[in-house]
């Protein structure tokens, strides 16, 4: 059966995976049985062939590189380099990688490099909170952002859920320590009062305004925008206190036979929910901003998570996420080179 | 039997709880019975008297004021201002209110003013992570801060988890997006550099350096110092997080009848781990650097809850907390007016 997905190319990069090349290989076979074409960059003899799936020795690896941007420019054969290489130069249309967050992130910006318009790439990732789900970003390819960032984060962010989770008109929410509009940093008022300005007309997504921490788990937003430093903390702490109550319900069913059994039960509930709370989980990280799509599961997923990122990278084709981004960017006036980077009521006379 | 707190005095605002002035009444009686001496400002007749209580009939509350800062200008009749005075002019030695955070906040800062070499004041979390116990600074006083903030909070937060919590020699960490000392933004690293330069020969607490969201439930630091805006939405996502944890329990344990029963079970250790971290949980929250210590227990806490906040707000001044922090501040030189305000090796020549 034909999916939207056929004849899309991803490349992938078999380094970095915790299960190793093997395992990424298995991977980019399940993709193709699905319709996708893979080019797999990474150790040839230790990676099986299968149809669909184009093998590309490239066994050097920067996965645990310290320095990622300089081992992307030291290192140009490099496995993930290679990749990035050919979405630049138009053999691929996405980027996944096992490796780290960190070498996809500079081989990304320094190889495939920012799309027109874009100030900074930025780093999504969908949490699949029970009921709630809801994606952050950024989560932390930018540590120190500037207003007009936070506010391509939230064209990117909504294309992304738009393109990739199919939902048709995002509700995107600006992360602050209070819902007034009042609250937050200069950075984030500003950034709230120029999202305020740009949106109203917008059919691209609702602007809900302020969101408060305790919203990631509300459900009040199906995007939620930040800088990469408070992002990458959110992210964290969600980790954190999922991954401690987990233990506290292990810790309370062991307490008691009778609590045992119920216990047993519960845990996979919760397991679940702190594994979708995973930095990388959920498909991965997206990375937006780029010329093309980059996605980053998990180094420790099986073949099983990185045939799903495959898949969800070569949606991320189909659905169009980059032309969107740059379609509703440039209709919100709010694209880096354009005249129009203002919003029309701060450009005219006053 | 003497107690460390007997005859200290708090000035307790009973307006702003959610169970009304009578409970606010009842939990001064409680801490009254062990020592502490409470001048109670409030509406007179609808407090019972106490041995040890002394009602100052304030019947104004500015606790549900939009705008606290106006609010505490305009109303200096109002209960909290009056028990604020009544620290500011020595009649009192410490601040308890079950009112609003902000209204605290503003008579704190506008009455009993700032702390000599205090840039700004903090509020500070005692979070109990079953196990983990962990104090977290700023959690909304200031949306902004500079590096000398920050370094000053962490001596304001190891002084309040020493007299209050009696953690010795506590381990104190700094919020960053990653445990490296390179990670972080322009002020996270200035931060973590003034604090390496000044905490190596202080013997007041331990620097453990950076530390990650995750860190907030993983028990490698007593205190975590940050902004106030990463503080708050760090707190709120805490709080977000185990409510929602909590519900997928219930559901679970909703789904079999089986579970059922271990559910129920398991349902109070994880109660007990939400109602923790309550923003203004476990005694509540503390607002340090003022010239006297404050303290607001969480509106919707009962007398107990209340009585604690007396008792430990008692605490920190027989524990000498506001003469500590200065102490601590004044030999790291870290103090706003100090000849010393710069690190050693920074005021020599080079």
């Amino acid at each position: 059966m034909a999916s939207p997905q056929d004849g899309v190319v991803v490349a992938v990069d078999a380094n970095g995976a915790d299960l190793g090349p093997a395992e990424v290989a298995a991977a980019a076979a399940m993709a193709a049985e699905q319709g996708v074409r893979v080019l797999l960059f990474g150790p040839a003899d230790r990676m099986d062939p299968a149809p669909g799936v184009e093998i590309v020795d490239a066994p050097i690896s920067i996965a645990k590189a310290a320095d990622p941007v300089r081992a992307t420019r030291q290192e140009p054969g490099a496995s993930i380099v290679q990749a990035a290489l050919a979405v630049a130069h138009g053999d691929a249309d996405a980027l996944v990688s096992g490796g780290s967050t960190g070498a996809v992130l500079a081989a990304g910006v320094l190889r495939i490099k920012r799309a027109p318009g874009i100030y900074r790439p930025a780093l999504a990732v969908p949490i699949p909170v029970p009921g709630n789900p809801v994606t952050l970003l950024d989560v932390g390819a930018n540590a120190e952002v500037r207003p007009e960032h936070l506010v391509q984060f939230a064209y990117m962010g909504a294309a992304l859920v738009q393109a990739v989770l199919g939902i048709e008109r995002p509700r995107v929410g600006l992360l602050s320590n209070g819902e007034e509009a009042i609250k937050g940093t200069p950075l984030v008022l500003e950034a709230h009062a120029a999202l305020t300005a740009r949106v109203l007309e917008s059919a691209s997504f609702e602007w809900v305004g302020n969101v408060e921490g305790t919203d990631l788990t509300s459900g009040v937003a199906d995007v939620i925008v930040t800088d990469g430093f408070t992002g990458n903390v959110t992210l964290k702490v969600m980790e954190g206190v999922s991954q401690t109550m987990l233990g506290a319900v292990r810790d309370a069913a062991m307490s008691s036979r009778r609590s045992k059994a119920g216990g047993m039960l519960l845990r996979p509930a919760l397991r679940d929910f702190r594994d979708g709370l995973d930095p990388e989980g959920a498909g991965g990280a997206y990375l937006l901003g780029l010329r093309r799509l980059g996605v980053v599961p998990h180094g420790r997923f099986t073949r099983y998570g990185i045939s799903r990122a495959i898949l969800l990278a070569a949606r991320g084709v189909s659905g169009e996420l980059v032309e969107r981004t740059h379609t509703a960017l440039e209709a919100a006036g709010a694209l880096k080179s354009s005249p129009m980077s203002e919003p029309a009521s701060t450009v005219q006379p006053s």
